[in-house]
């Protein structure tokens, strides 16, 4: 028998949120070394990046980065803005289509970067935790956007030229949000580390459209959220 | 007769080389604004982003926007490590294949910021000068890289989904050295202001594969390079 081949190190890009520290005990278990990626790009959340830091601690990832874009007027966003409202709070209905924290070409940029710390690091994969069903209507965290990055990871790269092109892996883009949930409880994900909420607050707010998805999936998986506001759904 | 529509605004990623140079002198020919962005990934040749801004000003653009990226460990490549030798110095022969002033994602990162820069401006293309004839071996100055983000920005972006995606424009895609010191001349580009020695000198070292293939472009087309180094290129 030929022993079994050495696990893949990979590259996980890492909010904070549930989703990508799902990802990160996922590929925790999966990978060789893991080395985590954290983008901060001027959201109102920033507790988002002590959030990564701490999840990248807990999982003992072998490097942990934070890169800065010093963004300018690069992004055009509610979730970059504090002048503007977050759809959901003060009030407002959540309106149809692609709402206004809609960020222009995040997972691309987010994307493009792991590409590159994934080929200098000689690492194998990238983990995006985007996922389709439960999402808030971004176009890139649809099925199709993953798929034409991959074709673009082969073509992009020294690796891909050399027929060993970086892996895009998505694993919850298929999943709701409570399938997350339950996915995270069965690898050990520390909830209480991660940040959900939008609004930049020092609690979540329990009102923005994440804070909604975060309690849905929560309350379908009949998981209790260590960081659910206690008095602030009920109205 | 109905009267002519608008002209488009653009992004152009503005290098500071004479490629880019040319691409912002035809795009502000053909556009409305002309935003300019440029990057600063931490490449030896820093002073390829002052001569970004000199030729932004002499094109008047609408904005021009310098982006840093705190790359920190991101890029493996001798252009942004001066640690490492370039190739053609220090008698060293340039080696077959990909070579090591390749930095890794880079016109895939990019390309992206752009992306997100022309979506939070409203503008209709990207400008990004690429060529793939006298080109250096980079995996990402392909064609078939160009057509497959194109793909992507309609994927990626709220204007892809709204059925009007930002255009990729890669006017230099096709054309030889020489023809873009041709289309240049035609275009007024002052060449002076330009730089393209990878080596990060006060002067161009002459020896590098930028300044070899810069030097070629202008022979070839007959045209007097202003930066041409005097002496260096007998031996």
């Amino acid at each position: 028998m030929s022993p079994s081949p050495p696990r893949p190190d990979s590259v996980v890009l890492l909010s904070g949120g549930m989703d990508s520290a799902t990802c990160l005990a996922l590929a925790a278990r999966r990978s060789g070394r893991v080395h985590a990626l954290c983008i901060a790009y001027g959201q109102r959340h920033r507790r988002e990046v002590e959030s990564a830091r701490a999840l990248a601690r807990h999982f003992r990832v072998s490097s942990f980065e934070t890169l800065r874009l010093s963004t300018g007027s690069l992004f055009h966003s509610s979730l970059t803005d504090p002048a503007q409202a977050l759809p959901g709070t003060r009030g407002r209905r959540r309106p149809r289509g692609i709402p206004s924290t809609y960020v222009p070409a995040r997972n691309t940029i987010f994307l493009a970067l792991a590409l590159a710390l994934a080929e200098s690091r000689g690492a194998d994969r990238i983990y995006l935790g985007v996922n389709a069903v439960d999402y808030s209507g971004y176009p890139d965290c649809r099925p199709e956007f993953v798929a034409s990055f991959r074709r673009l990871a082969r073509l992009a790269t020294r690796r891909g030229v050399e027929g060993r092109p970086v892996r895009i892996e998505a694993p919850l883009l298929h999943l709701s949000k409570a399938d997350i949930v339950r996915l995270g409880e069965r690898l050990g994900v520390p909830w209480g580390l991660t940040w959900s909420c939008y609004a930049g607050g020092s609690v979540p707010c329990g009102r923005c459209d994440s804070c909604r998805l975060r309690a849905l999936g929560f309350a379908q998986a009949g998981v209790d959220d260590p960081l659910r506001p206690a008095r602030r759904r009920r109205r």
